[in-house]
């Protein structure tokens, strides 16, 4: 395979993080590209979720994946060999991404025609929620083994997301996770919040996941 | 249960931390109280750990606990369940804790005797790494569910412990983790570093880091 193209973003020499955010979702509104800010903990299976998702996205859809990261580039050859575009964005220690960052790296992208460009953010509970990045919605992954409290340890990361995927339900029997409580805890941050579960091993509750997005992107890129 | 105290600590007011946290190790050397700073991700079972292995060394040891959480108190609250002295340290949404902040924590402990105090840093394998709070020692918790390859994706983090701990091995059969290719992982990053492995759950393992972490103390305690 091709060398994976990496991409050394620096800090905004914008004051205003939320002013340039909003105007890269115009940006990306006019060019019919739904941005979606997918954050979790390390370890929590982002990538083979989005291996596993977007595998089953990309003949209908024009997919890039921005895979940001301390130092490595593990993560985007793992997204290149499935087939999808993806480049690496080095945050030079920084733990999270900013709307600049974010627009960095769309700018290095093969094209301006995608669809749906997924940023996957720095494996961080804390700071990348503090940030908005430019996405149309944010989405948080929440493995099983870590616990069904973390939205009461990590409030502001709950409040800001969207979309909470409930990750490695196959191994449900092995921890003491209890989803009903797990649910009522990002409700608590989020009323509005979209819950779902899913194994990325197994496939269980993935094509849900896979529908609801399909939909997202079409309503999105048809909606005034 | 007594209210749990929550210490409100604030940025450093000095400008080199790496002085500071060099002074801060040379009064708690003067006091004999061994301090470790336990750092991991969000769920990799820090406080299950530490319950585990503080009720072995509490009969032995006078210890302290201290919190670091962005704002709640669900984890000092389990560990002075556990009948160990515990304060919450919250960090104003800062995703790390700097020696400043540690020794503000220090000196609103109950007393100056500890034999040992634990630092359990914010969750979260990015900032904590990137700032020496004085501590004797650093210890990661790595937990089976999170992957074998974490030492690549923070290389920082690795390089900065000396001792890690393989938390959750209860599990491995169903994980594809690999114990040799992690430890090689590890010790890629530091060579040095002590590798435990353990089940906080079940308490497999336990015992061998308990009587390294008790051989450390007193070490510590009578050397010049």
């Amino acid at each position: 395979m091709d060398k994976i193209r990496v991409i050394e973003v620096k800090e905004s020499v914008f004051k205003n993080n939320n002013e340039h955010a909003a105007l890269l979702r115009k940006k990306l509104k006019e060019r019919g590209t739904y941005l979606l800010n997918v954050m979790s903990s390390p370890g929590s299976g982002k990538t083979t979720t989005l291996v596993n998702v977007l595998g089953r996205l990309k003949e209908r859809f024009n997919i890039a994946v921005m895979e940001a990261d301390i130092d490595s580039d593990v993560d985007a050859r793992t997204i290149a060999n499935s087939g999808i575009d993806s480049i690496q964005l080095h945050t030079g220690g920084m733990c999270h991404l900013d709307a600049s960052m974010t627009e960095q790296g769309i700018d290095n992208l093969n094209n301006k025609n995608y669809d749906l460009i997924i940023l996957e953010n720095v494996g961080n509970l804390v700071c990348p929620a503090e940030f908005d990045t430019g996405s149309i919605k944010n989405m948080n992954i929440l493995s099983v083994p870590e616990g069904d409290d973390k939205p009461l340890k990590y409030p502001l990361m709950f409040e800001v997301c969207d979309l909470v995927v409930i990750n490695k339900i196959d191994v449900l029997p092995y921890f003491d996770f209890d989803v009903e409580k797990a649910k009522a805890n990002i409700l608590m941050r989020n009323k509005n919040a979209k819950i779902f579960l899913i194994s990325a091993k197994t496939g269980e509750g993935v094509p849900e996941l896979v529908e609801y997005l399909a939909n997202e992107i079409i309503r999105f890129k048809t909606e005034e």
